[in-house]
């Protein structure tokens, strides 16, 4: 068999091996089917039993309320930064609140932009996203649409400690980078979107957690495709989901509640895993530089620099060397990235770390 | 290794068997990459390669013009039902004329209405949507913004011969469940989509081959997801593409060049099959009724009743027991349909017609 990597892409990433083997195993022939999980139709019984699985494991994961609905779409987090404002901006006379964390807020400001007013309610720029707001630096606007927030910043390496509090307005979180990487308090949250490509399966599927009053808000005008409305009613079946994709997030999650047990156990995992990078950084005395402030940084994604920039490009490829691949930070903001989602191995991990050091002692 | 059915399904539907055999060998780990092709970056160069073959391949088989762009998006035909008007009737005080041939017209047409007016230029409602419209019958506005229309009505199996003459209108086909089931002539068209879980790939990838002078024509306030200009711009790499979709397309045009050869050759093949099938239709004497006229018969799908509807369950169940599936009709039409793609091999076809025959004898 051919030698697998270790792969710390910020995504689409490395997916658990038991997700992928199952996958293989079964690729021709579903068993018992006699049809490839690519082929199925979407209306066969064997379908619904793999998205009603996908769904219901989520539900099991993240502990979802009676009172919302999970939904399978097309699109990415970025089609979500269009259709959370088509459904809950366009129209209503108010104002959607954003906290600017990072690159993906910034996009998302941008989409909602062509919808209707949007305000920022706080602006991490000064400081180059390096850290996340504190409650009392929030400037919110209690008759705002929604509050958007990105709880995880891919490319600066940021990631909310916890929700910001917005009292009753709809809380509408872009959590594509951090889903299912610990427990999170679902009903705090009027729409949770992520695409899957981090940490819940292969892209070209994209998870909405709703709450129920918020399915039929949009306005007059809106393309079917484009209502949320459209894709509950239909059970995300309203035209053919991308199957194989929903197929592979049924996978991943029946290995976190298999081989994992909980987000709690996972959260465990993946604080032990990015304390071991921190450590190597801190160990090297000013040879790394990270990106993000403590009480800030994020469990998926570590952003560092060499402090001597002439060496990014022979770290990048020693690393290689070892299968320690796809380590280059973002084109936005240069320097390295660790991105260490919930499939990437301790043993990755402890391997990185390991190579950091070694290099910071040769150089 | 599970057995294999035939699986007649309107779509998703069968898979080319070495296209699902490469990607089943390979699901760990790309050769000499050492990640899978669903968890690979879509910014690496190995996926770069993966997306340009596709294209190639597109390309070759199709004799796409250089002024063409080709474009993967997401969200199915029912996403461009909905991004053609908003990129090429919004906001221009025009009209678009839709041809009404079946099921995916009709609804092209309601979410085409949400964008700007629509005129229906022909309507085969009254026939029952049993075949498509002459030249002579088609009530073109010779200053709409474009001309609608289905070269392939998958739930009534009527297929246009060829696609119909507008003029210097742009003319936009809805090509999901014909496209590279035969040659077409790509420069008498402004804009030919294709969701790909028919005759392209699994569900998940949607084919946008666009002229380009019709890239740049979106009104403002569309978001930048649903502009086909930000889909060319960035290659369909502005946000991440589904990979693993577009991957297996590019292994389903791999099959289609190196085992079939050409469209010609393909087209040939799918004519041999769906002759096969009406043959048994006409062998039996009415036992069955075949819904489609001929002439507007499709390559595709071939939709037909028995005479004796209470004998419809004992068909599916008997045909199933011989490893015939998925023949039951659309739920908007009933009776059967015989799904009959690209990948469905001669032999399937065979099955089913000695099948029809020695069914209509017993009962």
């Amino acid at each position: 068999m051919e030698k697998r990597v270790y792969n710390f892409s910020p995504g689409p990433a490395m997916l658990p091996l038991p997700a992928l083997e199952e996958a293989q195993r079964d690729l021709l022939a579903l068993p018992g089917v006699g049809i490839s999980a690519m082929e199925i139709s979407h209306r066969s019984k064997t379908f619904t039993q793999i998205i009603e699985q996908a769904e219901a494991n989520l539900r099991k994961l993240l502990a979802i309320p009676e009172n919302y609905r999970v939904l399978f779409l097309q699109g990415g987090a970025q089609m979500q930064f269009a259709m959370v404002p088509m459904n809950l901006l366009r129209g209503t006379g108010k104002s959607a609140d954003f906290i600017l964390s990072g690159t993906w807020s910034n996009k998302a400001i941008k989409e909602a932009a062509t919808q209707g007013d949007v305000h920022v309610a706080w602006d991490g720029k000064e400081s180059n996203f390096n850290r996340v707001p504190t409650a009392d630096q929030l400037d919110l606007n209690p008759d705002a649409a929604y509050v958007h927030y990105t709880s995880n910043e891919t490319i600066q390496g940021v990631q909310f400690p916890t929700e910001p509090d917005v009292g009753d307005v709809p809380l509408v979180c872009d959590a594509s980078s951090d889903i299912l990487c610990r427990p999170v308090q679902v009903d705090r949250y009027g729409v949770l979107f992520a695409c899957a490509q981090k940490n819940a399966g292969p892209a070209g599927v994209t998870i909405v957690i709703i709450r129920d009053d918020l399915i039929d808000k949009a306005a007059d005008g809106l393309p079917s495709m484009l209502r949320y409305k459209t894709v509950a009613d239909g059970k995300s079946l309203h035209n053919t989901p991308p199957t194989f994709a929903i197929y592979m997030v049924k996978l991943v999650t029946d290995w976190l509640l298999r081989d994992i047990g909980s987000l709690a156990k996972m959260e465990e995992i993946n604080r032990g895993k990015v304390k071991m990078l921190y450590d190597a950084i801190d160990q090297c005395g000013g040879f790394y530089q990270a990106h993000a402030e403590p009480g800030s940084r994020s469990l998926m994604n570590v952003a560092f620099r060499l402090a001597d920039p002439k060496l990014d490009s022979v770290f990048l490829s020693e690393a290689e060397e070892q299968g320690l691949c796809a380590l280059k930070g973002h084109r936005s903001v240069g320097g390295c990235r660790a991105s260490i989602y919930n499939a990437m191995p301790v043993e990755g991990v402890q391997l990185l770390h390991d190579f950091m050091i070694e290099f910071s002692g040769k150089h």
